[in-house]
């Protein structure tokens, strides 16, 4: 057995759901008991102590802050080179940018360093636990589900559908997008802390028959997740209604095909009308929110605030390569901001719960993950309470954990993540950094 | 004599109007050849070299970009430890945490301190130049221009006028505002490379009185900026209308005081209408567009295109308190999204000459600094560009120079600033960090 001794503090419930302080649980001085990969005990460190067993190996922390690992409810994997690309919004991003980027996966060498390379970035970032687009290329999701199984993480992926609208070489048919998801699903789905997404990138680029397929699957595979785009931009809304011109609205596409489910996660959602927020809501499918990349390429600002009172799991997403960050606590910043924009501030506990927990219940994934609770595989982060003079000099001077929340999610970035712990092993440590150096005579 | 061989990249004009390449040089292998803190001369380094004198020491950097030092046009310094406060939009805002914050200010100790975190925090993210809000204690504006004074820096600041609406203990009245505000002047106006700008907070805790003898300053001292916040915030319009109902517009309660020149700095200005961006133009005066500060206490979205459009000088501000990072990367990113939520993406040269030369033109410094011309005093940078593995990763995919600053604009904090040279002189360097720790045996 591991203990961990440090300040913690995670989410129990969602505290918009008007359970007050109930919602979280703040040991000052925490303890942390891991067993064989499990949360054994969390609580105050005068009762933590007591259940260790002789043998048990303390790591005590100094100014430092236990919390579970993050989820990141949308991301790109073949996306880092297009971080941070010029001047266009939605489609133009995708043809000029993305797609361009996603062809060069066709070579597995490639692939295989940047599944590397992405989940270094996302264990480094605190981010333990993903819902993952990959490429067209069946050879690259298998190369991703591979590298995350080698790092024992918990993650969502599969390969993207995509039949038109798209480059040649980024096209699959219906027949061979079904096939390569239903051979992806048979390797890996269940497979240690892995699980599968049948993966249409959005209405545009899959035909009717490709998603009637993908409607197939889900039915075919239990425990299947389903992942795809939806209400991003102006114009691609249009051009939906102009492709689907039976379909009342965007959302009745993706139902139609059977792909609106409670295991449904759909990224941005930012122009839904009432009937789409009301059929998400009762289909029980899940909203990720990308407030970096929805701010990057001007998609407009999410109702958060309706989201959560209609009852709909809501989740953050980074959406690196439109997103601008790996951070959660960068996505926590700009989801404030997003709030604020509409005239509401985004609680800081809130925010935490999005990134954690409330992630978590979007991937229907929180009898697993999301807090500390006995039982959860042990996905946690060592926060650095020190990691910038600003940052320390500013943290100090917030005294409850709602304010030393709002701090970190407003200043903090992956300089934050003292050391990550996936399933009770630590996967990364923040290099240390002298702050003097000197030549001794 | 000093000669610095990297890549430089400095603007010779504002972009926007249409000078197209020659607005900026790039040299790929450049130097910059300082003399005696004075830029002798920049160019390609096979130049730069043959200008060299008789024991010039070379200062080779690999992987790493020159670029002039970083303008700040809208901050203030006792704000430190309200950055990252929750919850509230600007009037609110001012009471419950900048009101508190500043009255700590008449602790001269406390100023002291936090004058030299302040301007280190500067440095640090590669900002040389600011111009700054004091608070009303005239002490306390001492403090800071002693403290720039020390560390060579060009620096404007004011002490803030402030007589009414806000607590007892933070008022100064018109008479002891403007005595003040004199001697201070008179201490510190064109002392080293400091300057002195008269900075009533705003319409709204300013009375009429303390606006007339404001501008009875201005017309008394040669030289001496004006500073001020205009428009940020729906309800303070309102109650600069209720205030002031016989001013037909917000910028005329300024203009009427004589505040409105070519050496006025307004902060904000987000919500003008025609006669106030003509207004503006007309006087040649300057606004400082803060999008940090803009977001988070949810303000609403400059309109840059118009007021570049209008031939009014613009600059970048952090806006620190209310702003959420020292960094000009930072501000460039949000400054970004700001656009791109109006529908028109900001160039990555426009915004680089936005904090750099086109900052030094609305504070009137272009002929002193903004870029490293022969002749400017030698503030600048050197930028790592291998600062973290992401942004080295991505940065090496980037050809041009434009999409380098872009890259840099959306991924940059202060871990990209090296060096900061201010006056020719090395102030800051980034401690180093090691990739690996180990032990030798």
């Amino acid at each position: 057995m591991d203990a961990y001794r440090a300040a913690i503090v995670h989410m129990l419930h969602d505290p918009s759901q008007g359970r007050g302080d109930t919602a979280h649980e703040y040991f000052a001085d925490g303890g942390l008991l891991i067993d064989n990969g499990v949360v054994a005990a969390v609580g105050a460190w005068a009762d933590i102590k007591r259940q260790m067993t002789r043998g048990t190996q303390v790591h005590q922390f100094k100014n430092a802050l236990i919390v579970p690992g993050f989820v990141d409810t949308h991301i790109h994997y073949p996306q880092i080179d297009v971080i941070a690309s010029f001047g266009v919004q939605l489609l133009d991003w995708l043809n000029n940018y993305t797609f361009p980027a996603e062809q060069k996966f066709a070579d597995q060498a490639h692939a295989a360093a940047m599944a590397d390379f992405f989940l270094d970035e996302l264990l480094k970032n605190g981010t333990t636990c993903a819902l993952v687009f990959a490429t067209v290329h069946k050879h690259a999701t298998d190369t991703l589900f591979e590298a995350a199984s080698k790092r024992r993480m918990r993650m969502i992926a599969g390969k993207v559908l995509m039949d038109r609208h798209a480059p040649a070489a980024l096209c699959d048919t219906p027949q061979s997008g079904y096939a390569d998801s239903a051979a992806l699903i048979k390797k890996w789905h269940g497979k240690d802390r892995l699980s599968y997404a049948v993966t249409p990138r959005f209405a545009v680029t899959s035909s009717p028959e490709q998603l009637e397929l993908a409607g197939r699957l889900l039915g075919e595979h239990n425990g299947v997740y389903m992942q795809t785009h939806m209400s991003e931009n102006q114009k691609e809304i249009d051009l939906v209604r102009e492709l689907y011109p039976d379909a009342p609205t965007y959302l009745s596409v993706y139902g139609g095909a059977g792909l609106l489910g409670e295991r449904s996660v759909f990224a941005h959602c930012i122009h839904l009308d009432d009937s789409e927020f009301d059929g998400l809501a009762r289909a029980g499918a899940g909203i990720s929110f990308c407030p970096t990349s929805n701010l990057f390429l001007g998609s407009g600002l999410f109702n958060l605030n309706r989201a959560v009172s209609d009852g709909i799991k809501v989740g953050l997403g980074t959406d690196i390569g439109g997103g601008t960050s790996f951070s959660m606590f960068q996505t926590m910043n700009e989801a404030y901001k997003v709030c604020q924009l509409r005239g509401s501030p985004l609680d800081p506990l809130q925010s935490f719960y999005l990134a954690t927990l409330g992630g978590a219940k979007t991937l229907n994934l929180d009898d697993r993950i999301g807090n500390l609770s006995p039982g959860k595989e042990a996905d946690f982060l060592v926060l650095d309470l020190e990691a910038t003079p600003l940052f320390a000099h500013r943290i100090a001077l917030a005294p409850s954990i709602d304010e030393k929340l709002f701090v970190m999610s407003i200043l903090g970035d992956d300089r934050l993540i003292g050391e990550t712990y996936v399933h009770g092993k630590r996967v990364y440590a923040k290099p240390l950094r002298p702050d003097t150096i000197t030549t001794a005579k």
